[in-house]
């Protein structure tokens, strides 16, 4: 782990590590009058670890997967995004009935010129019999865990049967998550990188040594693209840019484009998009506005991906389709990595417990909360 | 202060009370590397305390004033409201263009049956810019306090001169901070209080002893409104309820109508709006859908009280209007109060700092926060 996330704050006191007992916790989680949990990226990063980060992507596909098998029980809506000239933010709500979330997220390429990050994630999750929040997550590392799942989980049902190689189009935050998600789920052992600035490449070439997977860096889409089954387009300049050319694309190929995901920010040929026999998305009213098929007619045939998970419509027919995943990001999968994390830290109490609600003993004095003695 | 707001849980270090030095605060307010200012509720009630319940109120209040003065700068929207069974959870966001602001909030009146709050709320000021979130705090207390203050706001545009008396129908969280706005900005000395719940009025009467003001309980609205120039309704209920007759209601009285805040919950009888010379709101869209005047047709006539505040509309014009605030609370209000708090965490640093958002030295290197050594 990177000696950069320790934290160096004065404020962190090595008490507050110390962590309640399990049964405290399965009582706190379903007993809000406790606090609310709260899961730090050193939390997260020790979870994660201990569970391993392969491990981890294919939990959190399981979850995904069982939460698209019931798509209809989910509350949905577009995200809510509040443009600005360096980026944006955005809302993503969703609820299953039970429990409500919502991740804060935003999207500004421009942070990475003062050493900020792209995206600065976090979420929470709530209890909508209560409405009570009961956990606070940072999602940062989160969200590239659970898109990373989400991509393994599509390219399980669309990828050819003889994938053995992917390319890695854009080597920026997201790519070694989509490297040890395609390994872990699909067994893919072959890797060929590529990124505008090659110094990205060789992090992520350096990062995924030791995890017995064959990584090549290319000095082109044009060559990271030849003899790649899976293709995995995640760059993160916000504009219409065209990483991928028709004529770079063969049949037999399994898109993955999970960088164009706001307006105005495309990575696509639309070409390859009106020449694909298949067009996957999540939330086909989100995605017709922050997607690659944002470049296409309104009436361009989409398929959503629920519909594969539940067997209503077939993923890949033959190995010679060309089919793309138009991923943007959905609020389930969110949902769906958060309740992954509520259920690791009963097993795993990393969290610390914070004080974000009144707990007053009758709920109507909220005024004894601050009266003047 | 009550004792039930004292922290308890093992979690808690008395080491989270150290604060970082006033130049550390003002680098890190604008510093995001450094984490996430987080005001937990015994830290608000610290702040509120310190500065002083009315003090507060009339802060927040110049601060939404100013706010409302800049009504075009802000990117307003109705909030997000996802509806359940025992309740609502909402998303308020808005942005200036400087700054992000969003409260999670939720309404669930059956909560206080098992002693929780009927509302839990919690919110983040995030600079747009950066798209970092700069402070994340509870928001019980202090959307406690904004409400008061824009009940205040409007009351000193829109009370007879007269005013010397204030009901206050509802006596639940918000009626003592109703009483203490009204006594701060308007200097008002006589409240008349009722609930159906004997015992509600009796905390209010109990929890405003000390505040140099005549308080009487009354055994209906009706005689709770006898006599008064300013009728504060504030009442829980999710359901269409007449808290106010018409006939209870004469001449040169100003309403503040503030319990009737989502779809289904009102509080007046619809003949008050119809008959009062003017109803203001705070945001037409969202009024139009959570408040009172969702009894009436869309083309009711309502002005949005930023109007009166940049002086493009008169509030009161004689002592003899009836004017009635139809207040569901607006996004708008929550920024104006966390840029207050972020302006008090500057003289008074009484936040934690939390590890929320990843900091790795090369941003694009995300995976070095949980790669396996």
């Amino acid at each position: 782990m990177d000696s950069s996330v320790k934290l160096t704050n004065s404020e962190y006191s090595p008490e507050l590590t110390r962590v309640p007992s399990l049964d405290y916790i399965k009582n706190f989680i379903i007993e809000p009058k406790k606090g609310v949990p709260f899961v730090s990226v050193a939390a997260m990063a020790k979870l994660i670890n201990n569970l391993g980060i392969e491990t981890s992507i294919k939990t959190i596909l399981t979850r995904i997967e069982s939460d698209y098998k019931r798509w209809h029980k989910f509350e949905k809506s577009a995200r809510y995004a509040s443009h600005s000239k360096n980026g944006v933010i955005e809302l993503m709500p969703v609820s299953d009935g039970n429990m409500f979330a919502c991740k804060y997220v935003n999207g500004h390429p421009i942070n990475t010129k003062q050493n900020l990050q792209t995206v600065a994630a976090f979420g929470i999750l709530a209890d909508v019999a209560t409405g009570y929040p009961i956990l606070l997550s940072e999602m940062c590392v989160l969200t590239a865990l659970r898109t990373a799942a989400t991509s393994a989980m599509v390219a399980k049902y669309c990828a050819p049967s003889n994938a053995s190689t992917v390319a890695l189009i854009g080597n920026g935050a997201q790519s070694e998550f989509q490297a040890l998600a395609m390994k872990a789920v699909l067994g893919i052992r072959h890797f060929k990188l590529y990124d505008v600035d090659k110094a990205a490449s060789q992090k992520t070439y350096n990062n995924l040594q030791g995890y017995d997977i064959d990584v090549v860096i290319c000095s082109s889409a044009a060559e990271a693209v030849q003899g790649a089954q899976i293709i995995t387009t995640c760059t993160a300049d916000k504009k219409n840019a065209t990483i991928l050319h028709d004529d770079m694309i063969g049949t037999g190929v399994f898109i993955n484009a999970i960088g164009g995901d706001c307006p105005g920010k495309t990575e696509l040929d639309s070409k390859i998009l009106q020449r694909a026999d298949k067009v996957f998305v999540e939330f086909e009213p989100q995605t017709r506005v922050e997607g690659e098929i944002q470049q296409l007619p309104a009436d361009f045939a989409v398929t959503e991906f629920y519909k594969v998970v539940q067997q209503n419509q077939s993923g890949r027919d033959n190995d010679q389709q060309l089919i793309v995943f138009d991923g943007v990001g959905f609020a389930s999968e969110d949902f769906s990595a958060l309740v992954f994390l509520r259920d690791l830290l009963v097993q795993q109490p990393e969290h610390l417990v914070l004080d974000l609600i009144t707990q007053q003993a009758d709920p109507r004095n909220l005024f004894s909360v601050v009266r003047e003695s």
